[in-house]
């Protein structure tokens, strides 16, 4: 019986063989094929790990042991990571192209900052969540961790540059850490990827809050993510309903982080956490019930400001006029309806002080979710799934983890940040020795989640059958091969920049060219023979490949089944002529 | 007196000012004031260190502990790493992109990996060297490492995909990780960029191959790197050689590389190493001293088909003749005069099976070399910089390195590889519990060092001042501020792609809004009024800058001092059929 772990391999290999054929346009009876291959794998798995359950706790995490006293070595990537194969990462770059198009569109600049960092710079960053944080081994040197985010090592640099940071927009693309239960189908995984976009420095207020809301909405409308909301609050209100609500100062944090757990559990569970764990009062958590409770637009905001309790608060007062006016930027960019008054968003990271904000979309959430909910004031925080009793179990490499129903997680948020006034004044502060916070740098910043992004897109693509490749034109020979003919007009487009591509065989039988350039959906095919070089002309077809029930059909041009004969030296610019061409270039992507 | 890190923390603050600065186009006089104030810091380091080195050891990894104990933090990045600001990432960016598309343009597909391997993955694969891999620590679970290269991640994900890779044609980009001693200046990083490009598969001979070479040569052509030569042997031939002349079986490998090492050592200290360290016969070591001083083109290639003893052997004789094929097909692809078949590159990994390559480029050699040196079969191999005596200290951390005289080092080769056609059946094998190689996936592969192809491209991109963003339009409004409608106006241009910013003030004066458009080089101003608001059109003015004596001057377009009245409909048409606007689409990079 095969090992749970060849299997999983298997079925890994076996998936993306599936995406792979599906993408490239297979026959229905070999996708059938692979589909049932998966069945049978899978079911062949679920017996393996009900036998290895059966064996009992003895036989966990021994597999790995087992491996390693016959030699083997598991050809795994870390748990949490993966290898992106071509068509994903086709999807993935164009998602990263438009977000980085976005970033340069609103004014920012690119920052880069090294994957690890001193461990005390990210020291006291995360609170709880520091546990998650990598380290690396001490090999006789510093002590490094990998980034977490891109925020804190953002802070730093902008520490270290003191007052000599040319630009106040930063953007930073690339990969961040977490030692956190994987649910990879959902994009949640242990090494992930970031783009920030972070505008820094002293503004007038709400100018560049407003930049980056507009800017998360730009990208989400760009990106076909679906319907979104912006899920905005702001912790002065925040705080300042907390104390309204008579919550003794030292435990207003974590009072918050109870009130953040809103969009996962329901009301009476976080009172619970409230009153029970946390100790505070229950009337006292009643009255932030009653707060918490508010969803809405502008005109929410009218209300909290009628209410005399609040206007009286000198936080909640200052928090409400911010709200104010960037709702009144928002209208100059034409975003307000996007947005979500959400008097229950929280945010977990202790170092905001404005306005937060997180990104959802339909597709991203857990079953029974809804984006844009109707706005009613008067309403019990909407019912959320309860939490699932966890399970411990341990894993291959005896780690203990918490199994997770994959069904019943959402993608999440897939965009979030808020205003960090105080985090660069820590560093300098630390730097200095200085426990009080020195010199003030205000930022404000969103991270947007390139792998949940690519979770909700990926299957769209797959579905219809986009094009992974650019490659324009694969050059063929009839008869000979004439390998050396090939690769100068190879050479010579190229050196135009057009991107094309041969089959590395000597003397390779048209056919089985015709298929490898098929395989890549190229649009022009260009066939060399002895009699065509001698008169300095080529035969190039035209074609191209739609869906047509779930199948990709080659579709020939009009009266071009046998290609069409083009003077060797008007190549290039005849090919930029052609209409397939431009439907290429225009519908590219 | 400031300590030896804050010294170093300030010097690296003010290069990056000045060249900030250089690159913004600031007046000469602030120039000359940082450098002064740079020279300045350098003198107090070169003091402070003198002081600490007759403090003696004792004093030396002390500065870490120093400031712990006042709590305070090091504001630094990690030995070997180094951000990188907005201009810097702007030119890199423009590399990477570059290289990108070559990489597409020759048929390539992208493919991510982990910035982290299971251990077992990277062990046995990079000889002495594998001790400057970085480890991560053990928190429960696997054990991790961080990439060394991105040939073996490929090697693993092709053994995992078995029959199911679809491309032959994959690349990478991506930071790649060695605990080695830096050179930063050199772009000799712990963390540094790599661009590879591997072919995969089993194809007819030498194809690949000379694709592969056409490809850096087409990369190194389009990077303004300056006159570049690759420099080519085969391991077959070189195997051939050492059989021929006398070697012992079991030495072949670590005679080669002695070998390896005569682009740094003169051949005496080679021929030393061979007998005095490697106990081989002096009148072995003479007869491989005749043969791997031979660098030249096809006409070496000749000589050497003519050499009976080489003939005669058969890992030679083939050698030699994919080497002839491979000069057929590089004539074809037209960069056979980048060529020097150098029979003393020897590349240090055990896993190439082929040729193997390096691309080295004037700027890139350390002083004295010279890049295409003339073919002259019969000199003796060229003169090489003595190895410095180095010197081991002990760095802030209490860490031993070596010290190295920056100014004694090049840039090295900027991109290397050669064929490996046993790598990926290994982990075949490794995975299945065989000792022997299982399945061949014959594979060959350049890797390009980003870095020190930026470190070569970047002091010319100071020099000339390029811009450094991509912003086109400033817009600004003159009395009141009129705030909302800029935002308006922003969010309109930006929705029509157009890269736009403005100053993230209420109400600021006029000339502090063409300041902050002149510092991003923006070619248009745009500046609102109530009266052209009302009457529906903006002013325009076209702006560009120019290096005049080393200094960045602004140029209006002729007779547009006052800038032109453009009807707000028209706006997006108008900019897009100005001459600026594309001067500037092509000249943009």
């Amino acid at each position: 019986m095969a090992s749970s772990l060849d299997l999983e391999r298997e079925i890994e290999t076996q998936n993306a063989l599936f995406n792979e054929l599906r993408l490239s346009g297979s026959d229905p009876a070999g996708l059938e094929e692979v589909k049932k291959k998966l069945g049978e794998l899978k079911r062949s798995l679920g017996q393996a790990k009900a036998k290895t359950a059966a064996d009992g706790s003895a036989a966990s995490g021994s597999k790995d042991a087992a491996a390693k006293k016959k030699g083997r070595i598991l050809l795994k990537t870390p748990k949490g990571t993966r290898d992106y194969g071509p068509a994903e990462m086709f999807c993935r770059e164009y998602v990263e192209r438009i977000v980085k198009d976005c970033f340069t569109t609103y004014g920012g600049s690119c920052l880069d900052t090294p994957v690890f960092e001193r461990k005390e710079i990210l020291a006291g960053k995360y609170g709880e969540d520091a546990k998650l944080i990598f380290d690396l081994m001490d090999q006789g040197g510093e002590q490094l961790s990998l980034r977490y985010d891109h925020t804190v090592p953002l802070a730093r640099y902008l520490s270290m540059m003191g007052g000599t940071n040319t630009q106040s927009k930063l953007w930073q693309v690339g990969k961040v850490y977490r030692r956190d239960n994987p649910v990879m189908s959902k994009g949640r995984m242990r090494e992930f990827s970031q783009a920030d976009f972070d505008i820094s420095g002293t503004w007038d207020p709400m100018i560049p809050d407003a930049e980056i809301i507009s800017l998360v909405c730009t990208i989400l409308s760009k990106l076909d993510v679906g319907e979104f909301t912006i899920k905005i609050n702001h912790r002065k209100i925040l705080d300042g309903i907390f104390e309204v609500c008579g919550v003794p100062s030292e435990k207003i944090r974590t009072i918050s982080s109870a009130v953040d757990k809103l969009d996962k559990l329901p009301w009476a569970d976080v009172k619970k956490e409230m009153t029970e764990e946390k100790g505070l009062d229950p009337s006292v958590a009643d009255k932030i019930g009653e707060y918490v409770k508010h969803k809405g637009g502008p005109e929410l905001l009218d209300q909290l400001l009628a209410d005399p309790a609040l206007s009286a608060n000198p936080s909640a007062k200052q928090g409400l006029e911010d709200m104010s006016l960037l709702f009144t930027y928002l209208s100059a960019y034409n975003v307000i309806n996007r947005l979500s008054f959400d008097m229950s968003l929280a945010r977990g990271l202790d170092y905001y002080t404005g306005i937060i904000y997180e990104a959802i979309v339909e597709a991203s959430a857990p079953p029974g979710f809804k984006a844009n909910p109707p706005v009613d004031p008067s309403s019990a925080p909407s019912p959320a799934p309860k939490k699932k009793a966890s399970k411990k179990v341990k894993n291959e490499d005896g780690e203990e983890e918490e199994e997770v129903d994959e069904s019943q997680v959402g993608v999440g948020s897939i965009a979030a940040g808020g205003r960090y006034d105080g985090l660069v004044g820590m560093f300098s502060a630390a730097a200095a020795g200085d426990s009080k916070p020195k010199g003030s740098v205000p930022c404000i910043g969103i991270s947007i989640g390139l792998d949940r992004i690519f979770a909700i897109i990926w299957p769209k693509w797959v579905e219809k059958g986009k094009r992974s490749k650019e490659t324009m034109v694969y050059v063929m020979a009839a008869g000979d091969g004439l390998i050396v003919e090939r690769m100068k007009l190879v050479k010579e487009l190229r050196d135009e920049g057009i991107k094309v591509d041969f089959l590395a065989k000597k003397k390779p039988k048209l056919p089985v060219q015709f298929a490898a350039g098929e395989r890549d959906e190229v649009p022009f095919a260009i066939i060399l023979g002895e009699n065509e070089i001698k008169e300095g002309y080529v035969m190039v077809k035209q074609q191209k490949w739609e869906m047509i029930d779930g199948k990709k059909v080659k579709i020939l041009a009009e009266g071009d089944e046998k290609g069409e004969k083009v003077d060797r030296g008007q190549l290039v610019q005849w090919l930029r002529t052609t209409r397939t061409w431009k439907e290429w270039e225009d519908g590219k992507l």
